[in-house]
């Protein structure tokens, strides 16, 4: 068997803290989503004015950083057109995302969940999103 | 227009943190998901050792009770075998549930939201979603 | 953080090589699918002979089994007319089975994962299941 | 009426040892699935640390190859922009997959089924593929 670390909802509380405070600071609103290693949410906000659509796509994008491993901004550039990619972004009936603003949560080189966030522009995504990481690692001490 | 009166993201922390003390009283781990009056998500939480399982469903038992302005466990017994609701359960893509833990919040005779708690005995969701409306209530003054 | 312990590929060809003998001992070939404990897919076989229907049948009995930490006969039991969970089985978009043949998969009363098996009968199909968890249990000594 | 040749399950199980040496080989634990040529599961694993988002696409890369009697690299180039089968990726509710890793695995000018690879880069999951295939029609004798 597998012995395997990831986030428990406390963690996930500090993750979504982080992230809505740096929404705030920016006047941005956003749907914050955290999910486990394995791809399933753990907690999830809209924050008062974030939008309907980001509900799924904060989920969506936190499914994929954490599933895939990978930041979702990273298979932005790896799907353009003629890159190797191409195409995988309607992958998984489209929940694979490729926008930016889904980030892996990393612990001593091993992904424990994902973070994705929705509602503004993806670098305000992306920004939020790092936000909500820096507060969880600046917990573990 | 109509002017519409919904659940922010504030009252859903006081109707999830009502209905964990609940689940945590009586020792089973919760999936708890809050939308407005609409139906959106809100809010999410899966305590640790809630069920994968009951994410979906939580989140669908909110959205059914918030969307129908009733609930879940009233569409139990409306869809029985020769009951007029019968067959109902899959309906929306399997979304319409049916089985208790769905129950929507009620302000001055308006639904404002929903709650959907899920993992337990459907008598349990209830018993938690109960709980959180009651947190969400007294909050009210 | 949360550590949790989780069925590794190794794991699963021993629970697949169980569940196969007891399906050819009895003479009907079937579709095996082990989930790890988040209900994510390890391995599948669809034997010579196994239902195409039963591919995403067996596929499903494991995440059930797996992410709800229950058989899915029980399932059955509690969602029959009249019954609390009645109407459970259209959940998840149809992926919550309630038909026997899923068994999650528990060590040291930890559920670690889950095998689903589909093409007989109810009966047959958790006789099968059983014995794929009897040889895993047995392989851990 | 017709008679079509078809993988079986000792074929699959063929053409994953050789596509799971070749991915331990190069050190990228990859989601392998085996299709016959109905396009429907035969056999599927998910390596030690393969991706969770992987499942589905490894799959879907296999149904698309097998079904299409096509790579899925090929679908990548006519699925340009501006190329005739653009817009394809999306088709089959995202199923028709357009990145490298699935392939059709033909004998004697007939396809018999498909494999899909996904978790490392397309390159190397046409490579793993590739490594699959070559096992099998080696032991084809």
């Amino acid at each position: 068997m597998i012995t395997v670390k990831r986030l428990d909802l406390a963690d996930a509380g500090i993750l979504l803290a982080g992230a809505r405070a740096k929404a705030s600071e920016i006047g941005v609103p956003m749907c914050i989503a955290i999910t486990d290693e394995g791809g399933n949410l753990v907690a999830f906000e809209r924050m008062d004015g974030g939008k309907v659509t980001s509900i799924t796509i904060a989920i969506d994008k936190s499914f994929t950083a954490s599933g895939a491993k990978k930041a979702t901004h990273e298979y932005g550039t790896a799907s353009q057109p003629g890159a190797p990619a191409y195409g995988i972004a309607s992958a998984i009936s489209g929940r694979l995302m490729v926008v930016g603003g889904g980030l892996p949560v990393i612990v001593d080189g091993d992904v424990v969940g994902g973070i994705g966030v929705s509602s503004g522009t993806p670098a305000q995504d992306i920004e939020v999103a790092e936000a909500g990481i820096a507060a969880f690692l600046a917990a573990q001490g």
